[in-house]
C-alpha cells in the first residue's frame, strides 16, 4: 500500500469516502468488544481448572496446617518456587495474597510511613520525593504514585530498555528521586526485554537517594508466546555484584498463570530489606491464604512445570497476538502512518500513530464499539504529550471479535491520519 | 477455700511449700502447651472441610467469571451475605481477601495517607493525632496505633462497655482524637458485649473532631458459646438515627467461621464512606480473590446456615471454656486474689490478678511450658500498669492440655499472690 504522505489531496480524499463507508457498516453492526485490559480469555482459566481440587492435605511441608493462623512470609514451598520463577534464594522471598498491584502498593505505603532499609526518614515526612516512570509504561504503577502525590518524571523507552543515560543522570543528581518503576520483561505496554547492559547500568548507577529503589515489576517472566523466549538478566545479582545488594523489590504472580482473581503473589528483596518488611507488615496481617499457596504448590509443582503449562496459554494466545500483526501490517503497513512491536511474549502490543491522533482514533473506535485502553493511559498523569500511542490487549476477546476489533481499528487509524495529514495540507 | 487475706504468714508459707512441690511436678513434666492467641483447634478447622470442594461454576450472581480480573468490592452474594452478619445493607459492604486485620490497618494507612470521608485533611498531616483504646483489648488494635505514632488514650472497660463518660468528654473536647477501637460483642479479652447504651452513646456523642471514626471490630457477631447468645444493638443503624450516618467502619470475617488463614473478611460503612474507599482502593487492587468468595456463598449460603455451623463450633469449644472456669473456680475461687468472667462466646477468658503480679505469672507458667499471651498486651505500649490481666484463650489445645495449663497457671497466679501478701506484710 501506497505511504499516505506521498498521497495528493484528491487522493486521500477518495480513500477517506471508502473508509467512511466501511467505518460505518462496522458502527452499524452495534459491536460490542472490550480489549482495554490485559485479561486472559476463559480458555486460559481452563487451563488451570486441576487448581480446584488438587489439594490431598492440609500440611505445609514445615508441618503447618495451612488452614490455620501464620505464616506471614507464606509456606516454605511456595517461597522456593517463587525463587525459582524470581531467580532468587527463598529466603529472599515473600509470598502474599492474590495480587501483586497489591504487594507493590503496600511497598509504597510502607515507604511513605514507615521508610525501607536504609531509610533515614519514611518517604512521606519529605518535603516532595519523585519516580522515574520509563514510558510507555503501565498506568497502575503510576496510579500509585499520583495517589500519593508522587511526582513523575517521564523517562524514554527505548529499543532495549529505558533510556539510561537520562536515569543515571537524574538519579545521580536528584535525592528526591527515590524510585523507578520498571516491567523489565514483555514490557507492559511495549513487549521490550531489558538488554543485559540496561539490568548492569540499573546494578550499578550511583544514586543520589541512598534508600532509592528499582520497582521490578517481572510480571511476565514466563509468558512467553514462542517456544524461544526472550532471557532476562538477574537484576538480584547484578545488583550484588555491584555492591547494591538492597537495591531491588522484585515482584511477581501468577495471575495470568493460573487465576487473575484468585492466583499468587510473591516479592523478593535482599535479606535486609525482606527482614524490615516482615516487621513492618506483621502489624498489618497475620498472614496471607495458606491453602492457595499450598493449592498452586501441589498443582504446578516447579518452575518446569509452569514453563509446560505457558506453552498451553502461549497455544491459545499467539494466533491473536499474529492475528493483530497481520491486520496491522496488512491495513496499515508501509502507508507511514503507524508503527508497532512485535512482541516475544506477555500481554500488549503498542502501537504508535501519527502525533495527536490517538485520542481520536480510541475515541472513533469506542463509537464502532470497541473498547481501548483509554487515550493517555500508558503515561504519568494519563498525559501522552505526543498523543500518539495505543496499547492494545489482543488475549480476551475471541479471534473472531479480536479480528473485527483491530479491521476497526485500523480504519480509524487511516481516517484520523489522511484528516492530520489534510489539515496540515489546507 | 479460704480468703488468703485472711491467713497468716505460718500458713501461707505452708501452703507455698505444697505449691512449690506441684509447680516442680509440672516442670518436671517438660510440658510445651499454647495458650497465648485465639486460633480455633483443627478439630473445629474440620467443620470446614466441604468448603474446599464445594464449587460447582466460577460464576458469581451477576454472570462475573471469578476467575478473571475485576470486582473490587466482592461478588454481589458475599456482600449479601456479610450484609446478613454485619447487619448492613449488601450496598454497605466492601468484601475483600482472607484478612480483617489487614482491612483495618488498610482504612488507618488510607485515613493516614489520605483521609476519610470528610476529612479537611489527610489524618498524617495532623501534628498529632489520637486514638481511645478501652483496655483491656486486642493487641493487634493496638499495634497498629504504635507503629503510626498515633497516640493511644486507654478508655477503662466496665462490665457493659467502655466507660462512656470518659468516652464522651474526651471526644468532645481533644479535635486530634480520630478514632477508638472497639471489640463491641464477645470483647476481646473480656467477653464483654456492649450494651444498648453504650452503643447509642457511641452513636449520638459530639466529637471535636468531624471526621472521627469508631473502628467497630465486630469479629464474634456469631461466636455463641451456647444457644442463647449474646445480642448487641445494631450501631450503623443508631448511627444513622442520631444523624452521624458516617461514623462507624464495621468488621467481620470468616476466620474463625471457616479458615483462619483462608476465610474471607468484610468491611462494612456508610454509602458515603464506601464510595469514597473504593474510589480510593482501587489503586491498590484490581479486586479480592472472588473464587474464595464463591466457595464461602456456596458453602455457607446464609446466614442461618452459619448459626447452625457456629453451634457445631461451640460443641467444640464449649467444653473447653468450662474446664478452664471450673479449674479457676475450683483452685482460686473464694481466696480473694484472681477474678475472671464468664462469657458466652468469642474467644477468651480475662483473668484479673494482684495488682503487679501478673507479669510474674506469665513468667512463671512460662518456664513450667505453659505459653500465655505475654504480660500488658492487652493494654496500648504493652503498658498493664496495674500488671494484672492476663489474656486465656482455651480454644487451640485439646482439653487436657488447657487442663493440664490452667492447672498450672492457679499454682502460678497462688504462688505469686502468696509472695505478694507476704512481701507486704513482711
Amino acid at each position: 500500500m501506497k505511504d499516505f504522505m506521498k498521497l495528493d489531496v484528491k487522493e486521500l480524499n477518495e480513500y477517506k469516502v471508502q473508509l467512511e463507508i466501511k467505518y460505518n457498516e462496522f458502527k452499524g453492526k452495534k459491536l460490542n468488544y472490550d480489549m482495554s485490559r490485559g485479561k486472559p480469555c476463559p480458555e486460559q482459566l481452563d487451563l488451570s481448572a486441576g487448581l480446584l481440587d488438587c489439594l490431598d492435605s492440609y500440611k505445609a511441608s514445615d508441618g503447618t496446617d495451612c488452614r490455620n493462623y501464620g505464616g506471614l512470609d507464606g509456606i516454605p514451598e511456595a517461597k522456593q518456587l517463587f525463587a525459582e520463577i524470581l531467580e532468587v534464594s527463598p529466603k529472599e522471598v515473600i509470598v502474599g495474597g492474590s495480587s501483586s498491584l497489591n504487594m507493590m502498593y503496600d511497598t509504597i505505603t510502607r515507604a511513605l510511613n514507615l521508610g525501607v532499609y536504609g531509610s533515614d526518614v519514611p518517604w512521606g515526612k519529605l518535603p516532595v520525593i519523585k519516580f522515574l516512570c520509563p514510558s510507555p509504561g503501565y498506568d497502575r504503577h503510576f496510579a500509585i504514585c499520583q495517589q500519593f502525590g508522587i511526582e513523575m518524571i517521564v523517562v524514554d523507552m527505548k529499543s532495549d530498555g529505558p533510556d539510561m543515560d537520562v536515569v543515571e543522570k537524574l538519579v545521580a543528581e536528584d535525592e528526591s528521586i527515590k524510585g523507578i518503576w520498571c516491567v523489565p520483561k514483555y514490557s507492559n505496554p511495549d513487549g521490550i526485554t531489558y538488554s543485559d547492559e540496561i539490568v548492569d547500568r540499573f546494578a550499578r548507577m550511583n544514586t543520589k537517594a541512598k534508600d532509592f529503589r528499582i520497582f521490578w515489576d517481572n510480571a511476565y517472566t514466563v509468558h512467553h508466546l514462542y517456544d524461544k523466549g526472550d532471557s532476562l538478566k538477574n537484576i538480584m545479582t547484578a545488583c550484588k555484584e555491584a555492591g547494591n545488594p538492597d537495591r531491588v523489590f522484585i515482584y511477581g504472580s501468577t495471575s495470568k498463570i493460573s487465576f487473575s482473581s484468585a492466583g499468587i503473589a510473591a516479592m523478593a528483596a535482599s535479606e535486609n530489606n525482606i527482614s524490615l518488611i516482615k516487621k513492618q507488615m506483621s502489624i498489618q496481617t497475620i498472614g496471607p491464604d495458606k491453602i492457595n499457596q499450598l493449592r498452586h504448590v501441589k498443582f504446578f509443582k516447579n518452575l518446569s512445570n509452569i514453563e509446560e503449562h505457558m506453552k498451553k496459554h502461549a497455544a491459545i494466545i499467539r494466533p491473536k497476538f499474529e492475528a493483530v500483526l497481520d491486520i496491522l501490517e496488512s491495513q496499515l503497513g508501509g502507508k507511514n502512518i503507524a508503527w508497532w512491536n512485535k512482541p516475544n511474549g506477555g500481554y500488549f502490543i503498542s502501537l504508535f500513530v501519527l502525533d495527536g491522533c490517538a485520542r481520536e482514533i480510541i475515541g472513533m473506535a469506542a463509537q464502532a464499539g470497541v473498547t481501548l485502553t483509554p487515550a493517555g493511559s500508558t503515561y504519568p498523569y494519563g498525559r501522552d504529550l505526543r498523543d500518539r500511542n495505543i496499547r492494545l490487549a489482543p488475549t480476551y476477546p475471541s479471534l473472531e471479535e479480536l479480528k473485527s476489533a483491530i479491521e476497526v481499528l485500523c480504519i480509524c487509524v487511516q481516517l484520523a491520519s489522511i484528516g492530520k495529514i489534510l489539515a496540515e495540507n489546507s
